[in-house]
């Protein structure tokens, strides 16, 4: 038996076959259109599954189940999709729609939910009955797995630790409210931090990387930067690791899990993130005399979302 | 069969034996004695039980279970306490202790998720399956009951809502961190708040209240002058309600419970302080188009502890 895990993204829609080692035997993928209608989008992502289950040597009838994961929410109980601004989805009813081409059971769930499960089923995490996954990239985004399994919520509104209040009336945030977790531990948090700290410098190693030109400063500029002894970039580095630390202490001080999982684009800065993120975090946990999660890196990467939606059930 | 709930507190401890329709039968108390030794302390907390269940017309025989909540920390899986400050314990073995007077199971659970528990089965919770309960008394105690159950974590050390950072760089707080929820949501904050708001207004209702002595302004001093309309007392409340809202919020964005239930000293101000909350949370909430969970006040009062400890299991 073979299950299907497709991974739903604003540019591209990824689909794979995986088997009961939760390998990947086979990929397809489509390009994203959002500029046709919902029945045709469904269509063809029907068409790339059961060419790329060909493709891998299986039939339709050996499909056990089909996992979708969206840049946003679903119902569990209808397979509608609620919310999912990247495709153009406002309460579509996609559990309904695929099941029009493939008759086989069909799960719909976050990514970063699902991006959580694979991780805790076959990555870094496995193993553990509890985790919770948190992808640092242009917002934070986060999954939490509890005994098991995905923990999104009684409403499906949960997992969203990047719009936890982490600095009242602080920095407005794309939400409506202020002072969201993500104004402070995602990527384009230290990208302002890097633009601001520079445009006060002109005269530091991070301005002179982009020759001056504020709007070139990514993410990886300062990292790279701070990893190079930029004065400049070191104390906004610093600055971000600690509030990412006491993000984190948050999470352990609510919910505790086994461990604790880092994904997403900054995570690529690896132990350059992991190792004084690690040194950081405990000081902020309250009962910091016992032991606590673990902090690591998601291994998966973007094959997460694949094996993620495959495990769905 | 009936089951024994024990309610260890810094003043006194209460012993309930509770039947299969959670009501309790019959009450015993001791005065808490943190002045003598450990085995002692668990040795008149035994007697206190063998004296209620015979007060109750039952035998030992025909206790099922001892539930037993504690301010402070335990490990499930050895019956350690491992902190609690109150009763001055640190890593002692309660179970071990409590096992040579009484052989049945006992179980040991931090208080707030006892009451959460107790809420959640025969309180204003009940038939839900998932709930955060949260305390606003000295500081902010949480319990979160997740697929039915107690979620304290892996190891023990979650549910501490009160220690999440909500203000970076915020208030010291008595854990050694800066800005943690319970400085801004807690009784203790909104003493703060009118007592910096009153020594600013002289002629304020508030400072009247008190004949000027800001020492005497407590939370329901407060709560009352705002309920009297007095326009100080009306600003400081307004600012801790939105507080509490953004914390409620912040939990729902995360956790989604199917319900958020309010208990602890400051919740007896009753509609008074459930109206503006179940009024202004929403707009925090991040889908907020969807349904959310309500907001509503515990119903057990102090018989929580009890009830929920005998429910442990």
């Amino acid at each position: 038996m073979i299950r299907i895990g497709i991974d739903v993204g604003g540019t591209g829609i990824q689909v794979g076959v995986v088997n009961e080692k939760y390998e990947i035997l086979c990929e397809g993928s489509i390009v994203t259109h959002t500029d046709i209608p919902f029945a045709e989008q469904i269509r063809q992502i029907a068409d790339c599954v059961n060419e790329t289950t060909i493709r891998a040597g299986f039939s339709a009838d050996e499909i056990e189940s089909i996992g979708i994961g969206i840049p946003g929410i679903a119902s569990r109980k209808t397979g509608e999709v609620i919310n999912c601004t990247n495709m153009g989805w406002h309460h579509v009813p996609l559990r309904d729609e695929f099941a029009k081409y493939i008759s086989k059971p069909i799960y719909i769930e976050n990514d970063a939910n699902v991006a959580a499960l694979a991780e805790s089923i076959a990555g870094v995490s496995a193993g553990t009955s509890s985790s919770v996954f948190i992808t640092i990239g242009t917002g934070i985004g986060s999954g939490i797995i509890i005994n098991n399994q995905i923990w999104s919520g009684s409403h499906g509104i949960g997992g969203e630790l990047g719009h936890v209040i982490f600095d009242l009336n602080g920095i407005p945030c794309t939400c409506g409210n202020h002072g969201c977790l993500e104004r402070y531990c995602s990527a384009t948090a230290l990208i302002r931090m890097g633009r601001e700290a520079a445009s006060s410098n002109p005269h530091s190693g991070l301005m002179k990387s982009v020759n001056g030109d504020l709007a070139r400063i990514e993410a990886k500029t300062v990292i790279d930067c701070a990893r190079n002894g930029d004065p400049l970039a070191v104390s906004v580095y610093r600055t971000f690791i600690n509030y990412l630390a006491q993000a984190i202490a948050s999470v352990i001080n609510l919910l505790d899990p086994e461990v604790i999982v880092l994904g997403g684009g900054v995570s690529k800065a690896g132990n350059f993130l992991l190792d004084p993120v690690n040194a950081a975090y405990p000081q902020y946990v309250v009962f910091r005399d016992q032991e606590m999660p673990p902090v690591k890196l998601a291994v998966l990467g973007s094959k997460a979302g694949i094996i993620g939606a495959a495990m769905l059930n």
